[in-house]
């Protein structure tokens, strides 16, 4: 029995009313959800979460995820009861230009959110990575003390609706979680039966529960509709949560049945009250079945509001004591107590650009297989470090040699030993859940995850790579077998025009090395700027370029774009830009054209956002304005190039999906040769004079 | 009993063989599963489907979609043993430049290939489509013949390993398909334990039959492994698929025990045998373990071949009797009989430019509103346009009012009334899964569909777009919302980069109608294409425009981008170049621009492609060369438009996420005004003269 008493109930109420008058006076928004589950986001946030209102990033805190994204009154009202920093005007600024409460919760943006969502199933799905985060996390801090005694021990909740559970998304990382046993993760399903089209009859009629349990999950139902009267049993729904607190082994999911917008009088159980303001009389109805004036508006009793903010004061308690037990563990623990408080700054180690391996200059080698290596020599001194491949890791080379498999130990396989706190992660066929996952953990605060599939399955996952951008969170993709290089597996598997649509997204850095020592300054480079990112290394095998010998530049890769060769005159006629494995065809035509008494500069370009960051007159320096011949070339779709290249230049690029075959004979077929790019210049050179 | 004989078995052992012998001779490719399944392959090619190796585009035949698309031998030595065109030189060609056997099967390419498959997952949502297509085909042209007489019915057999079954794509699907009780799908999950990083415990440890069964589908094991020997009982096999058959009222998963290359000597039951050739020493151990010749390679006896292949003259008896039963339906259905010629034709009727309506000059109506207008007037004259929307419906305009929802009629909700050949889909929040059945829909070939969602989640479905794309199916992505004019639902719903994103895809059409009468046309010009299009469509009202007055031309969408207003002078000084929404901000700039004396013409490019299709002397006459005064205006990225504006031109575009509040307030906010525009155009005058 939580015991609750008449202010808890009244706050209910008051939060279920708020939640009408925030929508009502913006004019739109979605009051349904928000009203009929502030019992349980009011339970979640007064008396189950373990969380300090001033602190909203305090390293003990429990997560919570709103899933159901658009239902962000749920979460805005309890930050406003709860004390953690909105007041009544935001809420009454809801959905407005400027405001701390946003249509749907942003990341960044309002203290106490944890998580930009909106797109159904992404939250479930990072919540899962938020809990795998959580246990690598305190793998690296406090391995050995006992479950539940470790100040690292904490709890992820989620509140997701019937939507969530449609998409995709949230399969794939349900089913990891099982597989992954991770019992510090409770989800509370929304079960109303009602989506944006009504009634889920037409569209969603499987167990939902039966599925988590194929999955391996706990379940539970709550029942607040019964056969009669509804009722809101929060008594019911805390004993559930504390069933699935004991449940250490396995996620958890409380089906809670409910009534949407109940107790709303004429459009509780509707889709009318999914997505659009109630109306005043509706409202006005709402609030006399509440016990409440229905003539105000943002009406909340002083005593209601000390009620709800004592929450600060039972806060200091828990958190001394909890403060008590990190002061303990820092004085046991003082090597791990100065990797916490790095980890926690975010600062990486000093000396990885000794640590890094360099490439012999005249060998080959794959940049995938360079990335591996870069990655192996990281795993030491970066043990916030870590990833995996959605079952591709022996392509993606995303594994460190020698590190254990995160994974329960008995679920280890010949080929993967696993450990709970290891480091490999094996995400299965699920691009989409990879992503998701790797913005939890990234969210979750103190590790930098990573993670690997082909080039061309971003398309499946771009939904979370967009949530990494939006939010800015430092996940690193590696997408490898990055062009038609692929070869014999054919169109399907050849990504095209990736590289552009990749380009495209705000907030994504697309970094495409040249050659192995590019990749190593990349890795860097990326870890260091601690954003999204993408590493786009080919499948076959690159020369390494001479560094600093032979004309050749060092490996600028921060500044996304440099100088690799200069022109012999010193005064290029024609500027060759290339990114990848494309650099060695510009190499290349460079030695014909200057040998025809071209000067011909090469411009290696590995990562185009990097290089609009820098100035003017870097950018000057690299892509003279007076030098109107160039060519880019780029085995994908031109669409990136014309801005670069301008009126004169010209793109050697690929306009159409690639072929079934081994990849020597599509570069060739397809017109990725030194020849065709040297003639690319001689038509620039001639319409850059015309 | 389906009583094999000897030569079947041998038949069964040189698929094997041809498996393993095609891998090993270009040196690369997936033998492993091609060499376990053999078995059940030629079960389905041989003794259960129905099929005509001599047509392979037959109306009555049963579908076979192999979604473990990798395993493209599987379905290459049955299309070789069968005699649909494939010949021992085609298997030699495996994987080669030009040859008939890509490294994944491609529709359009091979004879008897129904479908594109490789991305894991897609094929078996496709799949779903193809059921749901044939119902709503039977429907159309059939309805009233009991189930299993009508030459309409069929079966679509679908293989999928398991990581078809990892992506949440086929959780989508597979869901749908129960709600939808599709009794003519029968899956076969190969349960070989074994994905690409080896044993499946790392990763996939759920109950799969658990969560079909959740999902409502009829569950079945054949187990080939057992606790002692292993055991190709095709009999039990051959009986499950029967007992699939005789359930039709649910789709059919059918979990088949197998160990991975069987009978390898040294490889089976390892991932060693997945995706790399099995060496020649293991060829030859797997051949002496088949009863065959371990020194020949390519080797099918002749008696073999000529049972195999006399698999024509069994289908010749089938289909005489189904031609005579469609005989008697054309007989007795006349008007049908004539349907059926034009959809089979996939021809439109004529006349549709009068159907569509018209729209007002002066007043106002945003894209997604007139889109469903315009559907609702094809909706007669073409039965084979039908559709839906995941969970948007209402936001997508994408109902034919009237026309009852495809779905079991006990599925029927308060808000849709369905039966099982209604027209209305409901996909539930499953973006990526409508994709894929939209897909089989179109690929089953009569029909013709289309789904919407929300622009922002084109990137959830990206996947499935892409192999619209990559097969150039005709399906209608109906994409609303289109722009920061979504509002106050902020960031995570507003598309910014997706207009790029999706140009970048070759193959794929995007359109954004400036006004409805735009978007008639450019629903007319779609369909008569019959390419994978994506119609992008604003939420918010946008004005029409008046069309052959004060100076507007009529609406030239077919072909691309064409000059709405001409300058005053008939000589343009600069040319506006806007689409969708935007182009009212260059009419509005343009009114400004001519009152202080700049010849102005205004473009309206609805589709880039389309205009790109066009000979060089219309392009010349819309964008003139020597007109280096140019603006592009779009609420979008940049990035597509530098090649339209060249190096004097300016872009009035958005490179950074939206925000939460009301249109208006964005695109004021973010610079979409006439007087930014116009600003532009001075600008790019300025650099034009300079």
């Amino acid at each position: 029995e939580v015991g609750w008493t008449d202010l808890d109930l009244r706050a209910v109420a008051t939060a279920k009313a708020l939640a009408a008058d925030a929508v009502e006076k913006v004019g739109n928004g979605h009051p349904g959800t928000a009203i009929s589950l502030a019992p349980a986001a009011y339970l979640l946030y007064q008396n189950i979460m373990r969380h300090d209102p001033s602190d909203d990033r305090w390293l003990g805190r429990d997560r919570f995820v709103l899933s159901a994204g658009h239902s962000s009154l749920t979460q805005y009202v309890q930050l406003f009861l709860g004390g953690f920093g909105l007041e009544l005007s935001d809420l009454e600024a809801l959905r407005t230009w400027g405001s701390l409460t946003p249509g749907h919760p942003e990341y960044g943006h309002t203290k106490g959110v944890e998580i930009t969502t909106g797109p159904l199933g992404t939250g479930l799905a990072s919540a899962v990575g938020m809990a795998m985060g959580a246990r690598r996390e305190r793998g690296l801090l406090d391995p050995e003390t006992p479950h539940g005694e470790s100040p690292f021990d904490h709890h992820v909740f989620v509140v997701s609706g019937d939507g969530c559970l449609q998409e995709g998304i949230s399969s794939e990382a349900s089913s990891l979680a099982g597989t992954q046993e991770l019992g510090n993760l409770i989800l509370i399903w929304d079960d109303n039966r009602i989506t944006i089209e009504g009634d889920t009859s037409i569209s969603f009629t499987e167990d939902v529960l039966g599925r988590y349990e194929a999955y391996g999950w706990h379940t539970q139902t709550v029942d607040w509709v019964g056969d009669g009267e509804y009722r809101e049993d929060v008594d019911a729904l805390a004993a559930a949560i504390q069933a699935a607190k004991d449940v250490t082994d396995q996620p958890s999911i409380i089906r809670l049945r409910t009534i949407i917008a109940w107790p709303s009088p004429t459009k509780q159980g509707s889709h009318d009250s999914h997505g659009s303001k109630l109306g005043a009389e509706e409202v006005a109805g709402l609030k006399t079945a509440l016990g409440l004036d229905p003539e105000k508006s943002f009406d909340v009793s002083p005593e209601v509001l000390a009620h709800t903010r004592a929450l600060g004061e039972r806060a200091k308690v828990e958190r001394a004591a909890w403060e008590e037990r990190l002061a303990a563990w820092r004085a046991a623990n003082p090597e791990r107590s100065a990797l916490l408080d790095r980890l926690v700054a975010h600062e990486l180690p000093a000396g990885l650009d000794e640590v890094v391996p360099t490439f012999e200059a005249g060998t080959s080698i794959a940049t995938r297989a360079a990335s591996g290596k870069v990655l192996n020599s990281l795993a030491g001194p970066v043990p916030e470090l870590w990833g995996g491949s959605a079952d591709l890791a022996g392509s993606n080379n995303t594994t460190m040699s020698g590190e254990p498999s995160f994974l329960p130990a008995h679920r280890s396989s010949h080929e993967f030993a696993g450990t709970e706190y290891g480091r490999t992660l094996h995400f299965g066929v699920r691009e989409h859940g990879m992503g998701a996952i790797l913005n939890g953990i990234a969210l979750h605060g103190l590790t930098r995850p990573y993670g690997g599939t082909f080039f061309v399955f971003s398309d499946f996952m771009r939904g979370a790579v967009r949530l990494s951008a939006v939010q800015g969170v430092g996940v690193t993709y590696v997408w490898t077998h990055d062009s038609i290089g692929v070869g014999e597996d054919g169109p399907t598997h050849q990504p095209v025009e990736h590289l552009a649509a990749l380009r495209a997204m705000p907030g994504l850095s697309v970094v495409r090395p040249a050659d192995a020592t590019e990749t190593a300054a990349a890795w860097l480079a990326i870890l260091r700027r601690d954003a999204p990112a993408g590493l786009v290394l080919t499948r076959q095998n690159l020369p390494v370029f001479p560094r600093g010998e032979q004309g050749f530049a060092g490996a600028d890769v921060d500044r996304g774009a440099y100088v690799l060769l200069e022109a012999s005159s010193g005064t290029p006629d024609v500027v060759l830009v290339g990114t990848g494995s494309e650099v060695q065809l510009a190499v290349a035509a460079r030695e014909t054209l200057e040998a025809e008494g071209i000067a011909t500069r090469v411009v290696s370009a590995p990562c185009l956002e990097w290089f609009e960051e820098q100035d003017a007159a870097y950018r000057e320096s690299v892509l003279p304005a007076d030098v109107r011949a160039r060519v880019a070339v780029e085995a994908g779709v031109a669409m990136p190039w014309y801005r670069y290249v301008g009126d004169a230049g010209r793109i050697v690029s690929l306009e159409h999906f690639g072929a079934s075959a081994d990849a020597a004979t599509l570069f060739r077929e397809f017109g990725f040769t030194p020849e065709h790019v040297a003639q690319a210049a001689r038509e620039s050179l001639a319409a850059a004079a015309g």
